[in-house]
């Protein structure tokens, strides 16, 4: 229940202050900030309930550990220059305005109003820094290249809002967000892939303004075919 | 006309020598080898003529100069930590086996016969560096990132061998070296997209072991739709 806010004090009489004042639902305040190694037992968590989400467990072998050393090794590249992660937080209170410790990318911050307040059922085990501070979900990203244009652009492996805060504008928040860092960086191109029966995602996409391209496949070689080949 | 082979000296009598000391074809020299920028104007044309086999066009506008810029820019990352190209070339005689030049990355030599000599009607606009040595496709791969298995892979975003060079082993082979580039860097998998109707690459690719996924599509979100989408 951590994420959800607290119900709104009795309202004063509508007709005597002005409409902007009354405090008319529930407020979640959201940030998006860069994950760091410390987030990594929340960004495990979240794979793998994407995973469960895709039908795909089957694949999931990640590991905090190994997650750990592969997106956050010592001398680490500069965000955005190789795999970033931005991490989707609420909480029930505002965060502090000056966010300090995020020197390479200032976090976003938003306010959303919903009519009723969220019920997260796991909030407990996705508490982040902070007293009621909650990670909802993330985007895990870098960078592409296409030739046709000559310029990088961002490519999204995977992008997440947990159940309970989905369909709240969280996810377009988070595509948005990777959308503003390609444009501030001049990049051409956000891609990412969606599973061909996810029709509610694909509206969604599709709603914001992406090309859905009927035409490409994607092609893997992997695990022994990998190994063998790479032999040839 | 360069990349193709001369005529075979005349034959001794098949009896009189050993079978494998008998010249009983044409050999083409080949070398997969890391570009530098001075290779750019090389890759711009492969990349324009790739471009025009997938019927694509209307979407290319790099150039020498963007490709530079962006291919190869100054304190560029350490070749494998970012885009990179692999140039394939060809010879009609073998090429130096010591490769001082290319400290970053050990090129691959291979003899390829052939009953036929190529006839290569542009041999004089992809001369590369060496008496006789043409450039005949590319590969151009980035890192990429895989949350399922916690490990990189590599994405190949091209692969172009030119038209007289095709259906002898030279696409495989420029495959193959990102393959065991991948599998020497302890990475998960290499992808890449294919267009549905190009029937012979996806039997090729089939044939390589590679899986060829019938339920992801891929979104972009490119041009005016991602800046406006940035502001959102």
């Amino acid at each position: 229940m951590a994420a959800a806010a607290p119900p709104p004090p009795p309202s004063p009489t509508p007709d005597v202050i002005s409409e902007d004042l009354l405090p008319t639902g529930y407020n979640v305040f959201s940030r998006i900030r860069l994950a760091t190694i410390v987030d990594v037992p929340h960004i495990h968590k979240l794979i793998h309930q994407m995973a469960v989400f895709e039908r795909l467990t089957h694949l999931f072998s990640a590991t905090e550990s190994s997650l750990s050393s592969t997106l956050f090794p010592e001398n680490s590249p500069p965000p955005f220059t190789s795999f970033t992660v931005f991490l989707l937080e609420v909480s029930q209170t505002p965060f502090p305005l000056i966010d300090q410790n995020y020197p390479n990318f200032t976090p976003i911050h938003k306010t959303v109003n919903l009519d009723l307040p969220i019920t997260d059922p796991q909030a407990e085990s996705f508490r982040s820094c902070g007293n009621d501070v909650v990670v909802a979900g993330f985007v895990l990203f870098f960078p592409n290249y296409s030739t046709f244009l000559a310029k990088p652009g961002f490519y999204i492996e995977d992008i997440f809002v947990r159940e309970c805060y989905r369909r709240k504008g969280f996810g377009k928040m988070l595509l948005s967000a990777v959308a503003a860092q390609a444009a501030k960086m001049g990049y051409g191109r956000v891609e990412w892939v969606v599973l061909d029966w996810n029709v509610n995602a694909i509206k969604f996409y599709e709603e914001m303004g992406a090309q859905v391209m009927q035409e490409w496949r994607v092609c893997r070689l992997t695990g022994d075919a990998l190994q063998a080949f790479a032999n040839v």
